[in-house]
């Protein structure tokens, strides 16, 4: 990256650029190749891996079946460093091959539900939970969620690109993000010193989206960047981190299609409640 | 930008790092001066600018309204460049002081609504319009509704802030976020080779949200980047992007809080409809 670079005209690609993920990047969507999704017994199918973006996921239906409701799941590892997003049967279900992605077969015909937030609203509204009925209580809600999925591009795919994943460490994009990062950090840090939780006083979807990122980031499992950013400064959203992190369904949900941690929080595949089980027990 | 940089072991703010839009960028949140919001007569007040995030809002606004709904509202102009959204009355509306931002006082207390497609949603319901009753019909329209709000971030704070905005053209985040953009059209540009619209056959909450975006970039009303992107190349985006602009909602609505375009499209402020018809007639 030099000063002199100027943009060509028309942009074409060179596949050597990218940093860590860059062989799963394109400038192109669709499938790669023909490849039917795997499907389990249960109503809901989750296709997904265990990021933030997939956590969302698993840690909502764990709270929906820790409260009682019948969200019983199996949940398929999709390996997205080897592409199994380019299936033809991902793309199908979401043409945008990013996890998570969920099927549920107890509808007429099968309903497909992409982009995490999407699936949270879709769970909440179908299971009637983690949304307040109040009107003003879920206005409230649906700001902090669209709040998350419009603030965490920010924060994984710049400041976590940049400061963990770039093949270089390039200082501009540094500052850009990690200056949005804790700006973000300082948001969450003054609604949650006069909220128990993001939409008020109730647990909702809107922090089972956040958590999973700006969580993990404040409790050090994301990016390894707690000093870097200082996240002291922000004694709020680590108070809120640690009582989300104590929640029986967030330990549950968290290791579901994880497969980079230690053995006692690794499940690859969840078809039942004791297949997390097991793996809990090791600890 | 040199390979030589290394990040500190705590990041610290340098005031001279950013770009073009530096001066309104920080890494705290909250009010920086205490200052009332004004409010008009209609139930619905808007504070915004017309950003293809603030279009979003503005044009819902006139699409219900020409659909005989009774969405009357006062368009406020919320100068972004000059720090407007850290105003004390702006910050209690909408803590991340970002446009647009809604009122509506027609509710029991005033009910505060922020982030684009969280005042895209709610005015949906609340008019029921826009968003389909069919609950399958619904789930594509959300599915795409939080596509858009997960992906202008890289349209936006990535791509167009390198390509346009950054102090330099920085060759490794112009790759990044291009790559990105066209992946991002393509998905768009095959969705939309099967379907009128983004969630099937009917207009809705997720082309409104999309067209500010990705509509005016094809167009070339975004970045400049038409050859850039080679923009041909995505051929159903065209044509749903300028099916869309021939919308006489989507006319008016675009020139609302606008004030750096032609005299025929700049509505600083919209009281009644008579403010953008004045203007409109310029042409």
């Amino acid at each position: 990256m030099t000063n002199e670079y100027q943009p060509p005209k028309v942009w074409t690609h060179d596949s050597e650029n990218g940093g860590e993920w860059a062989k799963i990047n394109r400038p192109e969507s669709g499938a790669t190749h023909e490849e039917v999704l795997p499907a389990g017994k249960h109503p809901l199918q989750l296709y997904s891996i265990a990021t933030p973006n997939g956590q969302k996921a698993t840690i909502m239906l764990e709270e929906l079946l820790a409260a009682g409701k019948n969200a019983e799941y199996d949940a398929h590892l999709i390996k997205i460093g080897e592409g199994d997003q380019f299936s033809s049967g991902f793309v199908d279900v979401n043409p945008n091959s990013k996890i998570p992605a969920l099927v549920d077969n107890s509808t007429e015909t099968p309903t497909n539900v992409f982009e995490s937030a999407s699936i949270l609203l879709y769970l909440a509204e179908k299971f009637d939970a983690f949304l307040p009925k109040d009107a003003q209580a879920k206005v409230k809600v649906m700001n902090w969620l669209f709040w998350l999925h419009g603030s965490a591009p920010y924060l994984g795919g710049g400041f976590g690109h940049f400061y963990a994943y770039a093949p270089e460490k390039f200082e501009y994009p540094i500052n850009r993000f990690t200056m949005e990062t804790k700006r973000q950090l300082d948001v969450l840090d003054k609604q949650l010193a006069n909220n128990r939780y993001l939409g008020g006083d109730e647990y909702s979807i809107a922090d089972i989206a956040t958590w999973p990122w700006y969580g993990n980031l404040v409790l050090g499992a994301l990016y390894s960047a707690k000093e870097f950013l200082d996240v002291d400064s922000y004694p709020n959203v680590l108070r809120w981190a640690n009582e989300i992190a104590e929640r029986p369904a967030v330990k549950r949900g968290r290791t579901v299609n994880r497969t980079w941690g230690e053995d006692w929080e690794n499940v690859p595949e969840r078809h039942s409640a004791e297949d997390i089980d097991a793996v809990l027990k090791l600890k």
